[in-house]
């Protein structure tokens, strides 16, 4: 497995690559929702294609009150559950080589990123499309593999995609969870004991609306407040948002009609976790 | 030659294309200035390499009283002089195609994009920037070229490259002239008989300039100051903008360290011709 830092040698790299070229954009911190995501690049690069993954912690993804410093950065550990996973290549670039003091130039998505993380998040799509970009340019895959945790993420990429015509196919995958429900993500390492112990009842909440869904006829706005309630039960949990909207437009929907996404992001002290169910 | 209207061939041709792949985004309505654009291209491919020009009218980069509409749209006679150029390859979309109704990325330049035809032109390099990284995405070229008449897109559009880590090389070709000085341009033709005989002013008047930046300590006020009242003298000339500006930042330079840009938008009727002479 080859570890590269340089982006003109990734670039250079890039083009003799064995194709299909996949893709897995990471911050690193692995967990076993990333390997998933390998697992599945394997799968599409097929036994001929290169299988790519980035560890890059995005500066300009981060607010100014965020994790961006004490984000975690195992980078050997990653590396070797990679080399195990048969990754063919990483890209780790130096934040100081992907942006120059003086860089202009950003992507950005003006209508699903508004909703949903958007609004207590600004600017952070606008950092996810100009990396994503960044990366697509220096790798030149032809397929990218992003966790439908992140699932604005995901529909904000894929139309990122559709509207500047890149050459590659957007391929999401399903969350892994803990046992308990948790959805797995890097920053459940920030969880207290106490936290870690409440927060799979975001998951547990999402799932019994999806239940009431499917079972009856029961409006936006209720649904809403029962999943609210329902979260605010944990003593520790501090909701950002609960949302009901259509899954490809973000816009809010009434559930009477499927497809459906149920989202909600909850802060647990400091550590904001994001959760969604598809129901469709 | 080829040509192609259809962006999902494009991209599929585009993996196929002889390298280096040359392009030569333009609006059509082809003048000689153009066609330099192209003889550039064809010795940048080589013998081996394959030349795509690209003809169309961006609307995104026209503001809503600008000359979209009315804009010439010669294709026959551009797509006859492209194939005389041997020409490879000429990709022609519709609008329609290119732009989805609800189209929401676009890729945005904020620095170097606020100066000169910024000012008077909101949104247009916006629209630049976003054409031109679909028409990349699309064709995958080696190679660009761009005129130097349109001096603050070029700076902008390399700016973009460097910033988004495209895998293309921006090539600049000079500004080709009527024997009078007047910079070729498509909208050339919009100038009635009279505005036509007092457009070369503005390229008089930059030379002129240009001579005085290097003969002798001229203030940047003053140069700007001694340019417009002599453009001014042109009974039909109304001038946009005449700036002295350093031509990596496009930002106001004294003109007494070297290089300097000189650059001017004059209107002339309806018609806004630019112009610029770079002083190194």
């Amino acid at each position: 497995m080859q570890i590269v830092k340089s982006l003109a040698w990734m670039q250079r790299l890039a083009r003799a690559l064995p194709r299909p070229v996949v893709l897995v954009p990471t911050m690193g911190a692995l967990h076993e929702g990333h390997l998933a995501l390998v697992d599945r690049a394997n799968e599409l690069a097929g036994r001929k294609g290169s299988t790519v993954a980035t560890i890059f912690v995005n500066p300009t993804q981060f607010g100014p009150r965020e994790d961006y410093r004490k984000y975690p950065r195992p980078f050997s550990r990653d590396c070797l559950r990679l080399r195990k996973k048969s990754c063919d290549l990483v890209f780790a670039p130096m934040p100081a080589d992907m942006y120059s003091p003086d860089a202009s130039v950003v992507v950005t998505e003006s209508q699903l990123a508004t909703a949903m993380c958007g609004v207590s998040r600004p600017g952070h799509f606008v950092g996810v499309c100009t990396v994503v970009t960044k990366l697509f340019h220096l790798i030149q895959p032809d397929i990218a593999i992003f966790g439908e945790k992140d699932f604005q993420q995901l529909a904000i990429l894929r139309r990122m995609v559709r509207d500047l015509n890149f050459p590659v196919r957007i391929v999401g995958h399903p969350i892994v969870r803990e046992p308990d429900g948790l959805a797995l993500s890097s920053r459940n390492v920030y969880l207290s004991a106490e936290e870690r112990q409440q927060a799979p009842l975001i998951h547990q909440t999402l799932r019994d609306a999806e239940k009431s869904v499917r079972a009856q006829s029961v409006s936006r706005r209720t649904l809403e407040n029962r999943i609210r309630r329902r979260i605010e039960q944990g003593s520790l949990a501090k909701i950002d948002y609960v949302t009901v909207v259509d899954p490809e437009t973000l816009r809010p929907k009434e559930p009477n009609q499927l497809p459906v996404l149920l989202a909600a992001a909850v802060f647990f002290g400091g550590t904001r976790l994001i959760d969604n169910i598809l129901v469709k």
